[in-house]
Order: structure tokens, then sequence, then C-alpha cells
């Protein structure tokens, strides 16, 4: 028996290619001996920090983004489209507010991270596939009763997700993607033999898998996901 | 039988994805049923048309891809390795001689783009395996020649490739491409069903093969190529 090896998932609900990779990363947790820790942090914070810029800046990024999105969801099996207005939901209302709450569903979380992936899951779901707010305390909460919490625990992390606590430590998780080198999200570190491996983006599975010593076997049936047809 | 679907290959030998998707593209030549259209272009003039800026200002992601293609040569088996001045060798001196060089190849060659193909392959490996020139005559001639050009051949092409009639052809080559909605390069644009889909980057095989209804089978092996033993 070896040891799981452990992966490092960070992630933005703000970013298309990062639920991609969520979905595959948590699709292969049953595929590969791997630990994935999820890493919720704040891309704006890492686009700041690394000095780069959002590629739909360039039209022909923009243009070709927009066809590989729609043809990795298909082929990811991932229900996603584009917001009506990407920029005014990417850019002028963020994600801010969105991954705090996250950071607090982790925080109160204990014994896995069942409740972040699912919370996770609804707010890209929010943004990325129903052209939904995910900026207001309400919309949160909505997200939350559909991955399944409480009305109570709901209303104790609207008032944790404010707190000096919660902002340091998704500043923090953001700190930590800088300084494995994020410029970007998706980012995944693998720890192999010691030694950590960094991936950027949601198409380096296959080299990924290489230097696992597992295998690729292409984006898997999505089990665990609330199905599109119940959107 | 079904006829070939074309696929064409907008590529400079300055960009080392380029290389990996070259090698990749002209190995599935023999795997998937496809009539594989070189089409050597300028990237300069690509990412002035689109407005884009080298990924490599940005310094993690500088990081990045050095770790990046370190594994991907590894993975697909193509024998890249940085020059030692990366600045130096694809912004100060560029591929424009290059690229203009192989264009005339291309306008020379009747019955395939054997030639343009062994030119290209040779040119790469200069710039992106063995850190040597490509802007001088003396550079063109040296990997001309061990892309199996005689002499007079040769002679022929260094004149050519500098009259306005080639200058014209890189420069349209770089207008379709720019008009096909390139940002960078590699650029594939997959004919299929009278529609023209466009693929940028080394990282969506996957992807393309299931738009053109074939298999992703992982980097095959090189058997076309001069192997790295006789670098």
């Amino acid at each position: 028996m070896t040891s799981k090896k452990v992966i490092e998932l960070f992630y933005d609900v703000v970013s298309p290619y990062s639920w991609l990779a969520f979905e595959v990363m948590c699709r292969y947790r049953t595929v590969w001996n791997i630990d994935l820790k999820l890493r919720p942090a704040f891309l704006g914070g890492v686009m700041q920090g690394s000095g780069n810029k959002p590629p739909g800046l360039v039209p022909n990024k923009f243009l070709w983004m927009n066809h590989d999105l729609a043809r990795l969801a298909v082929y990811f099996n991932v229900p996603l489209r584009p917001p009506s207005d990407p920029a005014e939901a990417m850019f002028r209302k963020g994600s801010l507010n969105a991954m705090r709450f996250i950071k607090a569903v982790q925080e109160k979380e204990t014994g896995g991270d069942q409740q972040v992936e699912k919370v996770s899951r609804e707010l890209w779901r929010r943004i990325w596939s129903e052209d939904k707010d995910i900026t207001e305390p309400a919309s949160l909460a909505e997200a939350a009763q559909k991955a399944g919490l409480g009305r109570s625990e709901i209303e104790e992390l609207q008032k944790l997700c404010t707190t000096p606590e919660i902002k340091d430590k998704l500043k923090s998780s953001t700190q930590d993607a800088l300084e494995y080198g994020a410029f970007g999200f998706p980012m995944m570190v693998c720890h192999i033999n010691g030694k950590a491996k960094m991936f950027f983006g949601s198409d380096r599975f296959e080299v990924m898998a290489h230097c696992l010593g597992e295998k690729w076997l292409g984006p898997q049936p999505a089990h665990h996901e609330r199905s599109s047809a119940k959107l």
C-alpha cells in the first residue's frame, strides 16, 4: 500500500476554467490514489499579486475563450454557460464575498470538505450556469441551502464571513497560491516524494497523471454532481 | 470511404509550444484521417495584430512556462531545451528571417510539404534545442542542409526569401491567422462539415479529436523525426 498523494486545488468560483478542473479533480478522487485538498482563494488577489491581466482584454482571446469553454463544457460534462454580461459578473461584481463565504464554510466544517465542495459547486452554478448573482447575502444563502445547509447554520456563516478572521484566512490562502507561483486559477499543487509540483490550468491532467504515476482516462462521468437536468 | 478532414497548422519556429503541436500533428497524419496543411506564419505579426503580449512578461507565468515546457518536452518526446537567453533569442533576434526562409521553401516545393516540415524542424532544433542562431543566412543554410537540401537549391532560396513576393506571402499567411482569430501560436483550424473550427495551443488535442470524430491516443512515438540521439 502506498500512501495517498496530496493534491491542493486552488480555485475561485469566478473562474470557469476552475470549475472544469474542480469537477475533474472531484471525480478523480475515486480514480487516482490521491487526497484532494480544496483551497478556495481569491483570484483578484492572485492577478494583482502576480501582475497578470485577464485574458479577455485581447478581443481574439475573448472570442477563443467563448468557443473553448463551450466545447470543454460539453466534453467535460459540466453545465457551463457564460453569464449575459461576463465583464459585469466577473470584474465589476466579482467574487470576494462568495470566496469569503466558502472560506467560512471551510472554517466551520469538520471531518472533510463535502460542504465546501457542494457550496462551491452551487456558487459556480449560479454565476457560470444560471447567470445569477453571487455577491448578495441572499444569493449566498440560496446557494448554501441548495448545498444542503440548514437555516441557522447559514445565518452563522453569514456573520462569520465578514469577520477579520475569515478575511485573513482568505488572504492567507491567496498568498499561499502566489508563493507556489500562481498567476491565475485553477492551480494544482501535487506533493510527490516531498516535492511540490505546480500545474496551471484545466488542460494539464494528462501530464499531471504522468507525474503522479497514474493514468488519465479522460473526463469521467459526473456521479457526485447534482445533474444538469435538475437545474 | 470518407474524405480526409483538412487541418491547417499555423506556426512560427520562435514558439516552443508550436514545436510540440507541430510534432504531434505530423505524427497524427498517419493516425487520424486528416490532411495536414502546414501554414508557416509570423508570430510577431499575430501578437501585434491581435494586441496580445508575450506571457513571459509576468514573472510567475515565465517560471511556470519553464517547468511546463520541461515536462511537456519529456511527455511529448520532443528534444526541447530553452535557449540560454530566451528574451534575446525570441524578442531581440526574433524569427522574421527564419519564417521568410521557410515560406520560400514552401513556395519552391511541389508535391507535398516534406521539405517545409524538415526545414522547420531543423530551425526549431537550432533555437529551441541547441541554443543556436536562426537569423543569419549561414544559419538558415545550415538548417536547410541538415534537412537534406542541396547547395544550389539553398542559394536560390536565400535569394528568394528577401523578395517582396515572399515577404508578402508571409504577411498574407499571418493575416489569414488573424482572420481565423489567432492571438498566438500554435493555432490549428479544422475544417469539419464546411465549418472552420479554431483550436489554440498544444493542449487541446483531446477536444480536437472529439470534434474530428477521432481518438486521442496520447503523444505517439517520434517515427519520422531525426532522433535526439543524433543531435
